[in-house]
């Protein structure tokens, strides 16, 4: 029942990392939207495996088909359910898998649950299963786009290394300017050497990737729990490996006083109620406020690693395990057009949520 | 919308800062459960305004009556209503939130999104709100507490200042030894000492609350997008003033290499499969592993202050505000408790889900 | 969880017959909309007991407190919490039920499903829940008044004598005009007659009420599973005692041909597109056409008679149960407001779901 | 949003009449279910066009895929995604259809609410869309089957033809034995000559579908809003053509008195307890309270029918309009396992939510 996001805007995935293939339902989105089959496709090639030495090496096309939904380029504001099959063969890399658990994977926790899983690949628990929310998401970034929202992601740490991009003015095209998706040139280079230092050595690194949007207007959230940090929250926590997620001025805001961390109101040129700092990221009492939506995400290291660890099998026994299977040195190159993806879905569905009460208000 | 939480085990809170009260529906509670009144008015105790000099002075009892859903002390399955009434009277100290923006604070967002607004003490985003959650937290406390698990949270740094403290064997005994609710006695007194200084000050400070569920069984926690650590996420950011959420290492493990950073298993003594360390937070792939659930919350500095700050009237015309109403210099000891609820409504809701393909699970 | 009804306009009720109280919360109501409280305890009065000799002579004043959502008699968009208090005193009437299972009621059923319950008047299982829906109706029917829409509920039929009323020009002024609700004063004398004999003989009657929406804009309605004519059927027949839900020509359009049933359009002098006949009940393949929705309601006679009769205790052992509490010898004059209630709640959740596709559809 | 449908059980559909395919999303499913592809694909292919001449012509082959959530024929709790390719290609059948509004059909109300439509084969309108319907409640037939519990349904009056069918002992088989799926083989004959009667004017003819569930234990429903009878209204009331639905004595109900209609409990050989008679179709209080299951649906005669009729165009403006393409004469003999598929899935979800509350109860 985990598989449905959204309330307004609702997306439902499905699939295995190997099977018939992977999906997902986008159902909410309005009609007459124009929709373009090959920017879904550049999407998810941002998110697919083996684009570059830095990622794991499974060769996945990753091709998209719209299966409902659209006709001639446009949604008919019925379900659109998108397919993607799944191509590299099932080989024999999981016969240890099989028989240990891996150290800090959801092997353990999925038999727990289920008394059963789908082993080859990590079944539903391999990252695999977010190319159907990258493929939602672009919907629901065509519809974003509509309004003049954009939203951009870019690594911002790998392991210690720090990067600094000015969020306001950021774009894509100077994210994918390199294989790892950090814009700042200055550190790129470092950061790359560290990820393919931890490949060599059968090892992983984590990091931390930042996200922002632009042009939300205000109004978007809603009060107590569907507060629209708290979606962004329970949203970027859904993505595989994200330990911790920062608003705006997160953890390092609590070192401040209120008179220090408020950001004041004043009047903008255009006319409009602006904040002259944005410590806020953008939400002040789970609702948006004109300003750019912020947040900071943290990946921790790729639990899949090649240097053995001590474990135990099924049945409790210790054992060791080695990986041998092709593994993600850093998750975070590929990460970031996810964490694009679910930050698109989350403001799509309160932004129609909130169409229908400025609907009403104006009749009223 | 925003005001219902939860899934099998589901409560619906109402209710303004001024007017006839406040409450919580909570729908989903298993028939034939012991609850105790007291238990509950102890907690609302925890979180009501002027318990203590640290606080806010607002005179609020914050008693609670339970108006259905319960019989001779046990729950009958159907909807469990409380109510808390409101009796400190509307004051004239809120002509000036009337008037211009607080920084930091709800007020324009509020106006942004609904075109009216309660203004006396907040209204809706006045964090009286959160006194429904903790009465709903009570009665999903009084479930987990039938399976052996515990939940106990604390005041661990404030305004830099860092407490070391022992989340498998702390109680909340230990917790409310002092106002604040730090129990590090080493560090609580410093502590306290900022908070005082804050307070004379008319300034505010922030910080961080960590949390612990202990005696939670592997299993729980879904897949995707329901993933134990999501909803944590969420539940913890809807929290009023709540910047950061982190499970586990958070932040601190993307610092560190896959092989230092997983969690390695072993076989405990009692049989069941255990991990050495727990980085993962006792969650991986979102679903509970057995060990504890930890989570760190940063709470950013009270945004009500009684320091003149710049703002803008509702016009947009430039002015200055100076609090003159009572205020939370820190809000966390009374946090405390909510983040305890909100654990506790999370885990009760997953427990129920999981029970459901446990009790299937035996019959095939 | 079965007291939650809605999706964007959403109402969750509570309360047993016996103990604190009964209310909703309605949530998603929009902001800025006028709320009358002497509107909303005019409704109430219409299905309160000891209204007339026909009903329940059980005195409740059904008085209705507005605990939050509104100020100043207008709603803020947050929760809209109402509280309605029990006032007759738990009597000794229920000694017996206690004992035994009412044949045809819910208290065997209630047993099997949570092996506890409320005994005194039936617990949730009371006609007495509904309070909580007709308050929450009274909200949903105000926003409607805003769009021109207008609900009418009558009592079309007792116990087999059928009245002949023209739904798109009856009035609730009409309906009012005798006790037993039957606008026809042809029939309703005879009608009143069988409910007062039933009554004496310790016994009671079924009957049908049908109901219209005049002025509902074409477009409500979901395809699939939220199609408008599956929600008036389930929303009717969550009403106790009904067993039967028609929209249009129901049952009776089974016995024509496709060609004498359909509805053909033509060009109104408005300029609308509109059906020459409506058999169609305003809906087509599950959306509203801009025609009338009307539907009809089948509730069986009373389940709580006077008249002894077989049933069993809890241990399985027969015995005879005679009625001794007060009970309504025929529940349709006090279930008009209640499907009224019930037919404003979907409509207006389904508006304000169509608003945001509309809202939408202009931006695109 | 409509496209989804339960809660604990939940399904999700997609997809039009032309175009890539239609599907279905099973989420909830508990997991080491057996799922047997043979016998769903059976099923379909009692639902497929060009069974036989009692139906259209349309040749699908409504092969279905399993996409994912099933490993070696059983279930691993996580979504079950199912495949049907639409292959009959698009005609040039609808030239008219896109030019003029079919009466009763949902051609009008599609672009009343959308502002666009997929006009080949009525695009997620047409009776296709069931296909994922279908395919869902295989699963969920499998779940109820590993409780003893089995669903049968039948053509129980054609055109006013009635027939006379014991259902405490039919099964699928004797249904099957005609095209029809009317299993008095009496009147059964009769009913196929009014169907091709219909055929050959170039009409249509309505009836209704009864259906039984055997086997279901006492407590499944919830009070309130998610009653059993409700959501089988609800249920039912969603499939196409569809305008009424009684359970148990229905609208005859309401010419009895009460203690006629009462159903009177005894003691059953087996200890449990029963009802002699079984007038509330196995719910009480909106309870199963373990009688069988039973229900009567009435659909309409199909809207789309050969013989010319007036209608208007999109403009308004007047115009005949004549069927040109294939049409069902009768739905009636497709939609037997739909409805089957229909009362399945919402057992299944109530089952699942039932087994949560018993697995608790245990355990307090």
């Amino acid at each position: 029942m985990s598989s449905t996001f959204g309330t307004a805007f609702r997306i439902t995935t499905f699939g295995e990392s190997h099977g018939g293939g992977l999906g997902v339902v986008v159902d909410g989105c309005p009609p007459r939207l124009a929709l373009d089959l090959e920017v879904i496709q550049r999407e998810l090639d941002r998110r697919r495996p083996g684009q570059s030495r830095l990622v794991t090496q499974r060769d996945e096309a990753d091709q998209v088909e719209i299966l409902s939904g659209v006709i001639d380029g446009f949604t008919l504001g019925t379900p659109i359910a998108m397919l993607i099959r799944n191509a590299d063969a099932r080989g024999k890399d999981y016969a240890d898998v099989a028989r240990a658990y891996r150290p800090s994977h959801a092997d353990f926790t999925y038999d727990a649950k289920y008394g059963i899983r789908a082993i080859a690949g990590g079944g539903r628990a391999s990252a695999r299963e977010t190319a159907g929310r990258v493929a939602g998401g672009c919907v629901a970034q065509a519809l974003l786009a509509t309004r003049g929202i954009a939203i951009v992601a870019w690594v911002d740490e790998v392991s210690g290394l720090v990067a600094d991009v000015d969020g306001e003015i950021v774009t894509r095209d100077d994210v994918d300017r390199n294989d790892l998706r950090c814009p700042d040139l200055a550190i790129a280079d470092a950061m790359i050497a560290r990820v393919e230092a931890a490949r060599k050595a059968g090892d992983s690194v984590g990091g931390t990737i930042r996200v922002v949007a632009r042009g939300v207007p205000a109004g978007l959230g809603e009060p107590v729990f569907d507060k629209l940090d708290a979606d962004v929250a329970k949203a970027m926590m859904s993505i595989p490996a994200v330990k911790g997620v920062e608003i705006g001025s997160g953890f390092a805001g609590t070192l401040m006083t209120g008179s220090e961390h408020n950001d004041l109101f004043y009047r903008r040129e255009d006319g409009r109620i602006g904040t002259r700092t944005n410590r806020s990221g953008g939400i002040q009492g789970g609702i948006s406020n004109g300003e750019s939506i912020t947040a900071r995400i943290a990946f921790k290291p790729t639990a899949t690693i090649i240097k053995p660890q001590e474990t135990v099998d099924r049945d409790g026994q210790p054992t060791i395990l080695a990986g041998r299977g092709r593994h993600d040195p850093c998750v975070l190159p590929r990460a970031v057009p996810i964490v694009e993806a679910m930050m698109a879905l989350l403001l799509a569905d309160h932004l129609l949520r909130q169409d229908r009460i400025i609907a009403v208000r104006g009749s009223l």
